[in-house]
């Protein structure tokens, strides 16, 4: 494969690249180490927060924003896996019509693997073939509350998190489980009723929090659409402040030791699990020596 | 540390080991290789969906439901992280302040940890000591649709999904994400607009399954409370059919599998990460070619 149509920025072959490196095609990591000298341009931003907050409809709405600067977008939403399919649920399909005809824009949905540490290393690859294919911007889109947010936190320049009010009991554990990983909070839907109270919740945990960690809060409806140039701008003036290249080694350092872990986790030795299992199930052997025994055998 | 207390069900020798072996501690290894002969009774039910859903609403009502049966429940609540003390964000004393009183209900809060396979290795830990000391159910409530809920689900032998109605755009991916590993859906707050909708949007979903995922669904009102004997009894029809013991050896396989993988993991080299990192900033060498270096040194 030959990187040059994807350097020149070629849709039909970034799309063909994407696809051998989600589906961890023997030769992607060959095309990935040609386009890597390309990378290191492209602004990453992350958008994620629960389900319902209205991610979606604020992405797109992001997109636009970031259209209106001139610049070239890539969109990467990283969605729940279809247990039917295999692929992503919400697919590139119904996902932003509005920008359907526009070459600016190019929409990449990928399925959350199974396995640990999959989805962060997909991801990954695919961020650096949207910067070697010269996108001025990525976005980064998840669903959720969870590790693969926090994975895809440590990945972006800057965190989006978007949330909405009432969203009732939960809503304390959501709003601290990410509240460290939120250079900016969205409260989206603000024309509902609790957007004040939310805000205000959300002041009295930041009080509580390191000087460090204190994002922007921005109302917004992104249907309208509004408070999304807002929400741009926090994010831009987070950036001036922590600019990308200072965080590179950061990052790069936690992302070599995934690589290095995905690596070794290949390596789990082809013992015969099941019959272990079956002693462990038994009880004639305890799980913990089991497991021990396994990895010395 | 002895384990005839824990065997015995005294509650303050319970809640120290449950702490020794969330902590990691040293002796916790040793104490769960003497209380493991003693596992393998207990029904253990898993309790999970997105934010919002009211699932602490309804697991307290389910833990009356085990209680009215005369059985003795322990429930492991798996939170996200506090940024702030790192520990669990609900914690135990706001939880089902309605049990607070009852010796025969124990709950344990834990945080998710960051680390690969960090939650299920305590979880799964953690579900044997309360089985050893002779809880007769185990209830685990995760909140989310990732990665952690998944690993729930491979330990619990039922698993519980709770939605609500009129979620908004990402309920698709939600259910989908959720869809194989639900035995039970639960759909809560049933008396708002929109139950009826979602109960037939779930039928058209599973008619698309395979026809051995075809799980039941119940219309609950967790604070009524309504529905929860339903549920329950849901639960049992499917463990009359799919009796724990059965699926234990696959169970075990699974688990095994992983501690397997984190011991390994715990073995990735003392490399220095970031002066190899600082080389790949500095797009002196790519990644891929990196991780690969560190492995082999």
């Amino acid at each position: 494969v030959s990187p040059d149509p994807i350097l020149e920025g070629d849709l039909r072959a970034i799309s063909r690249a994407a696809t051998r490196i989600e589906n961890r095609h023997p030769e992607a990591e060959a095309l990935l180490k040609e386009l890597f000298p390309h990378t290191g341009r492209a602004e990453l931003l992350g958008v994620t927060g629960p389900p319902g907050a209205g991610k979606s409809t604020f992405t797109s709405e992001l997109v636009r924003e970031l259209r209106r600067e001139g610049r070239r977008v890539a969109v990467l939403a990283v969605d729940p896996t279809s247990p039917f399919t295999g692929g992503a649920i919400l697919g590139d399909r119904i996902r932003m019509q509005a920008h359907h005809a526009d070459p600016g824009v190019f929409i990449r949905s990928i399925a959350t693997r199974g396995a640990l540490g999959g989805l962060s290393a997909a991801a990954l690859d695919l961020t650096l073939l949207f910067d070697a294919a010269g996108f001025d911007s990525i976005v980064i889109e998840t669903v959720g509350v969870g590790q693969d947010e926090v994975d895809i936190a440590q990945l972006a320049h800057c965190v989006l998190v978007v949330l909405v009010p009432g969203m009732g009991d939960d809503v304390q554990a959501v709003k601290a489980g990410i509240m460290e990983i939120a250079q900016v909070f969205v409260i989206n839907k603000a024309d509902l009723p609790g957007a004040g109270k939310l805000e205000s919740e959300l002041r009295f945990l930041l009080s509580l929090a390191a000087p460090e960690i204190q994002p922007a809060i921005i109302q917004a409806v992104a249907t309208a659409p509004s408070g999304i140039r807002e929400s741009l701008e926090a994010a831009r003036q987070y950036l001036m402040s922590h600019p990308p290249r200072l965080g590179a080694v950061q990052r790069w350092t936690t992302r070599l030791r995934e690589m290095v872990r995905a690596r070794l986790m290949a390596r789990v030795p082809a013992a015969d699990f099941e019959t272990w299992a079956q002693a462990v199930a038994a009880r004639e052997i305890d799980p913990y020596t089991a497991a021990a025994r396994i990895l010395h055998a």
